[in-house]
């Protein structure tokens, strides 16, 4: 069984499909954790820090297939159907059919790595101090240090016996210092950040494209001109293609966006608009702030 | 929160919804179980011999739901939409689609009740004689006292520990016992008999309503005309009604249909066909043995 996160992976789904397969490996099932695409520097730089090696990049789809941090086929490995999928690990809402009954084990909490912690204690296995710290990193990652309204208590229990386990004493500064590997955008072109953790989704008869970057203050809107330029580009055939950029520090997120314009002011109709933007105070989840009003006004 | 199993109700869904709910009030999470129909025979033999209240008919839509034994929309409440729905624990493909993440536990498992016992001991909360005692007859009922082919070894061990605790020693005696409660149609009307167990399916276009009974013989045969008549009857805007009457005794299947033969035709392509029916040798499970090919075909 091949253990995969989603496409564009981050540090969730990385080190959530690595601690997986551990988890399946020390408990008899034969698993191996691969990935849908290059890593990030956070990745890379948590990965590092606790000397895990990388999955490899998926070769083969004739396999069956564990899904973590995601369940749509969208955001899975091309060309996989539903007949492979023989279980999911996920914090997503529901998206994936499937025409027989299979694992699936989806809880509302800010990261999978805490749901494939939760398995670890069920299944009375040990983590290791550096699965620990990189398990750590990633619930930091994918909760924004705490900030996301994805956030729960759960979260921030484990997280804690996780620190406990790594060693990690200030947990907040560990986070801040994760969460910088990738806030970074000097250095990248407009066409690489309009992709940036880009996810895709179907909405009805609509088609969606969200990006988001989390960045600690607001250089990048100097880039506004060159972003929506290159979400043109990169739009293709869906029908909005957005850019949120999430400021961690001011808990803000400015969308930039092209496409079906209607939808977007009817969806956030209490955002600031610009022209190709949106200003949306208190800001910081595409999956409980973004998806579910788009998908509602879509789906109407 | 309401806890809920599917329509046309069942001793699994009846047990499992009453165990879920007890779970949830032993562990600080207000619950309550529901039902949506009335008991069938075997149901009120169960409950009355481990004394175990029914749960009340569902009055109100106006709450958040758990959604045991069943997760699509079609076999829940009537006008039940998925922001109320909070939980699933369930053994049937997934078929809700969501806008936000909620709990989901589905395993492929022979009953739901062995899912719901499984989180009796991941939380650490004991199960009484009495419910262990109901658990185990759901798990007899619902795999066919481990003959459907939805059974797995887990399915046998937690049985096993539930008998322990329930204090019964011969399972297949038992089974039996419960099984035949429901097994006896010789008073009952053939319009009764094409509802009993009756689910709806959406199958892309094309809908679908599968009546299941079990029999210990082919007394049915006999009323075949009149099971026929009251099928085209109830039949109404679906493309498909079927019977599936299984002989749990034979492990077979004579499934009487009306509607879109040629989808039947091609789904069941190894049964033998007669006048709007036809006999499927070792078939005794509808989620297994029935649904997946006529989805199949019915989605082509």
């Amino acid at each position: 069984m091949i253990v995969v996160g989603h496409k564009n992976p981050d540090t969730d789904t990385i080190i959530s499909s690595i601690a997986y397969a551990q988890l399946c490996n020390s408990t008899g099932k034969n698993a191996k954790a691969c990935r849908l695409g290059e890593l990030n520097a956070e990745t890379e730089f948590v990965l590092a820090k606790f000397g895990l090696s990388a999955p490899q990049m998926l070769q083969d789809i004739n396999n069956t297939f564990a899904l973590v941090d995601h369940n749509s086929l969208e955001e899975s490995a091309p060309g996989l159907d539903e007949t492979k999928i023989v279980e999911v690990i996920d914090h997503h809402k529901i998206s994936l059919k499937t025409s027989n009954p299979i694992f699936v084990h989806i809880e509302p909490l800010g990261s999978t790595a805490t749901i494939v912690y939760k398995l670890f204690k069920q299944k009375n296995v040990a983590v290791d101090q550096k699965l620990a710290g990189a398990l750590l990193a990633a619930i930091l990652s994918d909760t924004v240090i705490f900030k996301s309204p994805t956030t729960t208590n759960e979260d921030k229990t484990i997280a804690n016996e996780l620190a406990k386990i790594a060693g990690i004493t200030d947990l907040i500064s560990f986070g801040v210092e994760v969460k910088k590997k990738k806030a970074d955008f000097s250095k990248t072109s407009a066409l690489e950040i309009v992709v940036t953790d880009a996810k895709e989704f179907a909405f009805g008869k609509k088609k969606a494209c969200i990006a988001q970057v989390e960045v600690f203050d607001w250089a990048l809107k100097d880039k506004k001109k060159e972003l929506v330029d290159a979400m043109k580009q990169k739009k293709g055939s869906v029908d909005i293609y957005a850019l949120m950029i999430t400021n961690i520090v001011t808990e803000e997120t400015l969308m930039l966006y092209v496409g079906d314009e209607e939808s977007v002011k009817k969806s956030f109709s209490a955002g600031k608009f610009g022209e190709n933007e949106v200003l949306l105070a208190n800001t910081l989840s595409r999956k409980k702030q973004i998806v579910p009003p788009l998908q509602k006004v879509c789906e109407l």
